[in-house]
């Protein structure tokens, strides 16, 4: 059955804001390691770093008809993940859809497939993270499903998660954890600004993170 | 039997230039979405958007004798398009055959195979569609034919195609087709451009290509 | 056995110097076309040329504990290369790393397998070619070596060798060969010049590398 | 934080057996086609045909000590479905935990990762999915979870969910839908009965599905 | 536009059947080493060789329609070559259409993408070459056509041309060149009959094929 | 340079003999997890499981004359292992050279490449573990090297070390600690023996292994 959800529920997006500011790597290492999608999926211009709330879509391989019936649900914070039943590289989106998305205030697109238009993308500053770069079309001849829980490039994506993405990759945090990453990944960014203080002043992380004896203990031997 | 075919048949270079203007995405949508190269084709430096007409070279793997007979087959408006008779990411072409064939009006390079000197080819302005970049070197020892049909990325190329190519990829226009094709596209960039209009001040998608009703039909349902 | 070697031999910094201006795809030539890492092995930011002595890093998938032992090891002029045991795309390297290596002369990373922070590693000018973007981390539980001969990428590194790194990919040069690497490599930019000179003029490589005559005796055939 | 949940839910192996006989393909079709797995995940061995219910483990790259701690859940009927929280082909798995495994009454593994001892596990008659192999040993130093939800080969898997598995590929069918999935399953297996038994007497899909007039109605159009 | 040529020129079956004796590595060699599909179609079961004559099918991703339309074109000594027209690793092709070619006469499949039924399939003794294995279903929603020159996995295919396949894989030999390319091939296996006589007495290749004096030449060098 | 070494050492054929006896899986472990070649590397038939002494050939891509070389220099015991110096998928190796070898009593075939004629090497018996299959021939005009040392599949072979190969891959033994691995090998398989014993009986892995406490120690937690 093909269902769009119309109401979901979504975090604050002023947590939402600042869990951008953090970046992937932060909030993951603060997260437990959890939540990263596959390496494959790639910025299609660098430098973007955004955060947003997901509005999912399931999709037929190669057929972008869902994409439009998902620009309606779609609001100010948003970020639309797209995942296709089975592996495709065609281009399901291009400058028109981002235009539409940007005016209702789409912060960008994750999508595990292709991409068209990427010149006019970055032209536009319309951030995309994709698994393929694609002018392939795309046909509206079959349904499927927005606001449904979905995995995205390996990682499970349900409607109102936060995703952060950057030059690093994409990652989602549940939309129930997104209040507790934030204040795990600030714990984390305080403790690494210390950390590079040292680093930079030349103390080593073998010392900061006192692992010399336990180096020893399993073994390491030091040859000259 | 290694061939060189002295005369092909171009279309005449206006059209072409004017089909560059139109992009990837548009000429083969307009097209009916077929002679696409396969998304591992990318350029080595963004933003460059050429078309040119093919001369095309099949070539042995790890060998590339060929290009350097194929240079004198070139001239002002031409692509060289070089397709491997198997897989191989050697690095068939540097600085020194783009100086060469720019020289005679060349603008680019298709390979489904490596490059290098990508930074001084970027420095020149040369734009080259890749699927490696390789500092491995070729030898100068076998074989193969220069302006033949060749399966270059997945497309059939004739000599004398349309080669179009920017950040979206690499497609191939028949050269008997090539005037159908810009009059195709200028029609769909026309349309585009209105329905840009509309999707900018606010319309759907949905409304806009009159969606909704399908949708229903289909058995679409929406869950407040 | 876990083992760091802390003396190594490395060849001097002049010739590995002189090395880095040559270029990848030159010196790779010079040297009879060995050395070269994998196709896959791509920087993370564009327009890098460096050349270093090896510190070698033999090390478990996704655990980078042995990173900050090798850091210690490290000098002026060293570029760290690290191979895990098996196929990774964990982001063992990021910005912290990056900024106690640069403390201590380092001139960048290659390594097979993932890094992160990549934008903030683009700002910092650290040059990094990787197999792998990703932010996922990495433990600290199990041990590898330092300065011990490993296979990265294809290609066998001995502590101390010379590694060229630029856009075309990353090679190895044995440190006893820096020398006559660099000799030869002059001597083919020397020829290089003249060649793109005549080439610019509009000299014909066919002619230039007399390759008429050989063609013809393989058979190759003029049609018109 | 690393728990191992000791109750899980199962449906009963009467309705898990008699998908088994069904086959993936037929239970994927009549579940609507999702729930399974990515194509990369292939018998070690051809022609097992099972199903069972899920035992989840959520497991470091290279390191199967949660194997030994899941082996511990295991019960008559279950199905171990292993996913690494990133890309691994080191072989997390081999005769010795299928010994283990069979005495507890498990029916199989679906890794996303490598196995070994494939000859043995064959000669066991002990059936495995799994993305790679590889002999490359894992260590011991780092724990996950067992019976959480897991995303493995781009499939969303409970614990408890029934699994199935053949020479087509593996999929899951949560633990709420095992009945329905059957009687669907069975319905659609009725079905294709009719159907092939019509195909074998020489009558077409064209006509059996009444076809022609849609595909008319589409443009399609016959060249003599 | 989609269309269906219904009369396509066939070589005589008894030199496509002799093609089928002489097997993939003798004709490609034959031919001049042109024609072979790319490696990544293989057998979905091994130890079959067959030759036919391709009715060809250009299709969209995930969508199997056309399929059931080309069942029609089909003949006594065919095989069905399909192409989709971007990446896709669906299950077009299972049992039931095997079942219905069989009874037309139809002597295998070659598909770039996914088939499923595998074991079944083998069952039946009916051969495929895929690029994938997978149990993802495909709609039926979008025409393509059939009989129309296509590129599969590489290699140019035109109706009615002459396909070959066994273990090593799947070449096309043009029509017009079928005899031609039986002659060649007997001409091969001839030589290499009395080769292999000499081979398994003890002679040497570079005694049987005279290499020594070109060895020397180019510079080969022993070293006891 | 391009250089043939005629007499290498070889370790003694009874140890060779009893390291395949022991499989790869085992020996890899007992050497510290070191010396695998990647995963990629495939038997092309099943069930071989073989040891010998490593005859190596660096060869460039798509040109096999280098193996008409070695076959000269191989003798009783010996497995042939052969590198291209670049990315290729071509068919080297078929039945003849495959004759050839066999008459000399080499055991089999190790190549990061392409092989054919796979069918007829699995009726002769004779051996293979490649990266690809394919018919696609090869040239002989460009020379290499042979009992050079070489990187293969990732791991480095030097001539006359022990190479092991089977259902789970191929790994290589220094020569110099073909001995000592007998040795670790057969601790190891005892020590497996027992283990397999218990475990058949029922034993679990946590207790045979005492991990219980060690689990707990790093915060294992169970829930009921």
């Amino acid at each position: 059955m093909s269902i769009v959800h119309r109401n979901i529920e979504r975090p604050r997006l002023d947590i939402v804001d600042a869990l951008a500011e953090c970046g992937v790597a932060t909030v993951h290492e603060a997260m437990g390691r959890i939540g990263l999608m596959q390496s494959y999926m790639r910025p299609i211009w660098r430098r973007a770093r955004i955060a947003g709330t997901a509005v999912t879509v399931s999709i037929p391989p190669a057929d972008n008809w869902m994409i439009h019936v998902a620009v309606e649900q779609c609001r100010e914070g948003d970020i639309l993940v797209v995942a296709p039943t089975s592996l495709c590289d065609a281009g399901y989106f291009g400058e028109l859809l981002a235009t539409s998305l940007r005016g209702r205030g789409v912060r960008g697109l994750v999508i595990e497939a292709g991409v068209r238009d990427v010149a006019e993308l970055e032209e536009m500053g319309f951030p995309v993270w994709s698994r393929f770069v694609s002018a392939q079309g795309t046909v509206k001849a079959t349904l499927g499903s927005v606001n449904v829980p979905i995995v995205c490039a390996g990682a499970s994506v349900a409607p109102g998660d936060v995703i952060i993405a950057d030059d690093d990759g994409v990652m989602v945090v549940p939309k129930a954890k997104a209040e507790q990453a934030l204040e795990a990944s600030r714990v984390r960014l305080d403790k690494e600004l210390k950390t590079r203080e040292r680093l930079a002043a030349g103390e080593l992380g073998l010392d900061i993170y006192k692992m010399r004896e336990m180096l020893a203990a399993k073994g390491l031997t030091y040859i000259d």
